[in-house]
């Protein structure tokens, strides 16, 4: 059952995965329609990104502004982050403010469980490190059932940087708990073989990767990080990974293509292809609200049912 | 007739203008009666400035909030652009979190334009390089209105760096529609000859061009400019082209003194001109708010009887 | 009588304080109550912070929104400040967009009271310089209302950087105000004995200063400020000035720790004494946002009340 917090996909069930999916439908429809609710009138919530981020925190805040919620953002470079205060210090004092939910991105791996263990405020984990990002992979989720109908037996291969990207551990968790087969791809450096212990398939062909498969989902590859030896330069990485049209070609003939945003057009994917009716991208945008809505709407039930009080 | 976007003056017709400002008129008894309005209630407006500015992006998220409608704004400097991510997906992104109305300053002429081709979402330009600052002209025309109660005939001098003022061109724009002549008056420098072609009167000599008018229509120096010896210097400046009471004096004698702010004081205008009774300089930050909350409204109303969906 | 501002805890008579103390008392029903009132409907809160800050400017915000007010911040580094614009002219332009209350912190001692003078909008001071920070007093105040019950005879020592701190002047006002006994305790250098001519007692020994006392209030060490030379270490300052549990232990048995944070942990206390029952910090933040909802409450009542318009 879905507790206090959100902090990863890993610690959930089947069952949290399909509650938190039906009730995002049910957000969808308010967020299509007329975005005028008052279900989550009277609480509060808080996004506090140690790592910059725009689209995740305004998915954030357009979810709780739709439900009616009382928003709020702390920017950490102004912030007493600075000032050397510890970081249980200041999430306790946003929670002290009356927050109901704070919502974290953190470079460190585990940040979100660590401050979520000193608060009685829900937290849900908005990216942490290389570990996670449940929240894309919810809506990702979303994407995939609203588009194919199923998961059981469903063939999705992830392209491109696995090992620095959170976005593809929650996926492979998710994605497996709801009967999934993944697929892994990418250049060896960005892709031990160890992957396969977490139970997908590990390619290093993205032909091989790609054929058959219902759901070609492309991660983004952080140009940043280039200078770390580990990458191939853009114009390798865009030839030999590079999802094109004729490679989705090889997918099922109904199968969609998915990225989680910003896409470097013309690396990890050709713009034609992002371009395509097969693709699901702009679709994915407007699921990461209805999901992030409904976790809201979910957290702060639990709360009002348990009586939590702080 | 006001399309889906509002993109520069000079695409409107007299019609178009005078539909804006009754709006705005209507609006400003919201904004200095009780700001409790739910007219744009369940919509979301969106800014997005490529440039800084705090007063314009200030009086659209007013604007929004005082007629009910859900805000968020993106940080450039913070958001996915940095990342490399195209104009055109940062925009589509935002639209996809289902924003009713984008409002953009982009330092590069025409990009709002671009933007608007591609979304479905009404643009609202606050600013595009050199081109226009339409919003900027209404809230002018507005007071002018207000203050003066016609156009035909009026006579209106615009002061200053002409060649680098997108309000400059804005207003050159919308004060001819309505009927008035337009004066301009700066260094040579900052003022081609060739700006008679938009069918406004040239002027080097302030006392002349200020000779009978209606309206003084300071400009602000951008002072950051100066480095490419273009400008005269401050002083030159205030010296040759500075409104002071003396020449105010030289205008009709129930002339008004406007300037888009900021003000640098004791350059475009002398200390007393922009404090005397004439000056309208403060009125005009209010009537931009009501502008704005009059181009919310109409663009929203166009949206549901045209019943755009996206 | 509280009038148009609230600029200083000085100029405060002790039914002020009281009044204050009071509704924010019944504020604080609504804000650990359903944090969904709209009392404020319809008013314009704007805060503009020439410092940084984030947990002032969030219970700020907090405060507006759980009354129902509108909200807007400046980012003073992107504003127009920047541009060379005025103070004046700056905080004129937030009044024209309507604003109701300005909420200011400035580097400068006093750039509220010149601010309130020139604007018909009523001013809170949020900390100006080394003069004073009236509300966190205030909330100071309230917490120490609400732990100990009376002011009379109370003794209060104030601990650290004295000189440098505007906490600890509005502190010194209103605790004698309210009739409590005012010890203060610090490095010589950060301690002249002038103080004295504010009607406090002087402490170089901390253990002495501590001795009886119900309440025990830390303040922040500013580390930034230690390349001026008056600055003790940090382990010089813990060593002869931080706040262990042995030195609350010289204290009365049920007296109480505070600080207005952030925590320099083990610092200016120890982590052990920061997290005691005795400590009171963290209720310290709670009463933050009622105090402050308290302030814009009363204000806009005096408002309405005086038919001041703009």
């Amino acid at each position: 059952m879905i507790g206090k917090d959100v902090l990863g996909i890993r610690e959930m069930s089947k069952e949290d995965l399909l509650e938190i999916l039906d009730t995002a439908g049910e957000m969808k429809k308010i967020l299509v329609g007329n975005k005028d609710s008052d279900i989550l009138r009277g609480k509060t919530v808080v996004t506090i990104f140690f790592e910059p981020s725009t689209r995740t925190r305004l998915s954030f805040e357009m979810a709780a502004k739709y439900l009616g919620a009382h928003f709020g953002n702390i920017e950490t470079k102004t912030s007493s982050v600075v000032k050397g205060e510890s970081l249980i210090d200041t999430v306790r004092t946003i929670e002290k403010m009356k927050a109901d939910v704070i919502v974290v991105r953190h470079n460190m791996s585990g940040a979100p469980h660590l401050m979520a263990k000193y608060l009685d405020a829900s937290v849900i984990n908005a990216g942490d490190g290389l570990n996670e990002h449940p929240t894309q992979a919810l809506l990702d989720l979303m994407t995939i059932r609203e588009k194919k109908g199923f998961f059981d037996g469903l063939k999705v291969v992830i392209v491109g940087d696995i090992v620095h990207s959170r976005v593809a551990r929650s996926n492979i968790w998710g994605l497996q708990k709801l009967g999934a087969e993944v697929r892994l791809v990418g250049p060896a450096t960005l892709l031990p073989k160890t992957f396969e212990k977490l139970g997908a398939k590990v390619y290093y062909d993205i032909d091989k990767a790609v054929d058959g498969v219902d759901v070609v989902m492309g991660l983004r590859i952080q140009l940043e990080r280039q200078k770390n030896g580990l990458f191939p330069s853009k114009d390798e990485f865009s030839k030999y990974f590079g999802i094109t049209e004729e490679r989705m070609g090889l997918a099922k003939k109904d199968a969609i293509l998915m990225h989680p945003g910003p896409i470097n057009r013309n690396v990890e994917l050709t713009s034609k292809a992002a371009n395509a009716t097969y693709s699901v991208i702009e679709e994915q945008v407007t699921n990461g609200v209805a999901v992030r809505m409904a976790l809201l709407k979910i957290l702060c039930e639990r709360r009002k049912s348990n009586e939590i009080s702080y």
